[in-house]
């Protein structure tokens, strides 16, 4: 665990592993096997013993995880048990829909605010927060002890946002401009590229029909 | 190129490639070495190489990119010269979004329509197409030679719908629904789970102070 540097790969799988668990869970299972999460999810049995390993095991040879434990571990390690401060930038469909999208109160995720530069927005509720302008952002990201900012502005835009935020203390940004952010390398950056992905999946589709025409 | 396995994080970094390649085209620039196009996209000119090797290099040593004709063969290989017809499924915030977010037609997405069970919803306009009623979701997939399903419906009902998708025809389904979609091999799935992604960054947010704590 500390200071162990583990792989964005492995890091990549904790959140799938933790909602697989959160089900499990909500079923009222109390132990699984690792062969028995990797059925249901689909991974080898050695991947995921592999990736616990990464973080002291877990669970004990023969007698399988405890579910409960090993959700809480696992939320543990991706900082799930502290609150984050957390606003959205841009109140369009997309900001609005990952405000209500999700159950951030649950995972920690305080929802302190969201910006907007259009003036016909101002004053409107999301999810109970009214849409405030870009100009009070600044202070608002000092004052309010922001750790996280969603971007979800055009990329003309978001590089300027991005270095504003950075200038008054954000930690990481969840980013779903278009662009990539050029920040210093302690702010976290996560990237949502949407358009990539769904290039990604043409890419398969158009691969899997030249295989079966060949 | 033809049947030669890629591997999916080759694919993974097309997109990327393709949207730099669109920009430096945009601004009117001709011609690039992979050492430039590596400065600016902050990746290897040696993983630039090897990643385009892939599909036959494209280039010529110590002369450099042609970037028209880079950005036309890489959107080739990603299927963006083809026409794909696509329907969202749900009309929610996150359908809306993902309906007015991207350029669809300019990348060869056609979008065909939107549904959803709300019948408050029925009718209404997205992007100039009328919201439908769940219940002609599968004939119309079927008559309208569906190609791309966009999933941004609940876990619990998203399972059922692409297995219907299935049914009827689907190639690929663009998942947003927070659940692991369980469909034939033949059937391409790109996942988007928003919020694995926001715990990756709290994951690094938490990693990063922890080592600069020690």
């Amino acid at each position: 665990m500390e200071n162990k540097e583990i792989s964005q790969a492995v890091i990549g799988r904790l959140p799938r592993y933790f909602r697989y668990l959160g089900e499990l869970k909500d079923e009222g299972i109390e132990r699984i096997s690792s062969q028995e999460l990797s059925d249901i999810m689909q991974v080898t049995a050695s991947q995921i013993r592999q990736d616990f390993n990464n973080f002291g095991g877990f669970g004990q040879q023969g007698y399988g995880y405890k579910v409960e434990y090993l959700y809480e571990e696992i939320g543990k390690i991706l900082g799930l048990d502290k609150t984050h401060n957390l606003i959205i930038i841009g109140a369009g469909n997309l900001g609005q829909a990952l405000a209500n999208y999700m159950n951030f109160e649950r995972r920690g995720f305080i929802f302190k605010g969201i910006f907007d530069n259009n003036p016909a927005l101002f004053g409107r509720k999301i999810k109970d927060m009214e849409v405030k302008p870009m100009g009070e952002m600044e202070a608002f990201v000092r004052e309010n002890e922001i750790d996280i900012a969603v971007l979800t502005i055009p990329k003309t835009s978001a590089v300027e946002v991005a270095e504003k935020l950075v200038q008054n203390g954000i930690k990481g940004i969840w980013n779903f401009a278009h662009v990539d952010l050029n920040v210093p390398k302690e702010i976290q950056v996560e990237n949502v590229h949407l358009s990539d992905s769904l290039m990604k999946l043409t890419y398969n589709i158009i691969r899997f029909e030249n295989e079966n025409n060949n």
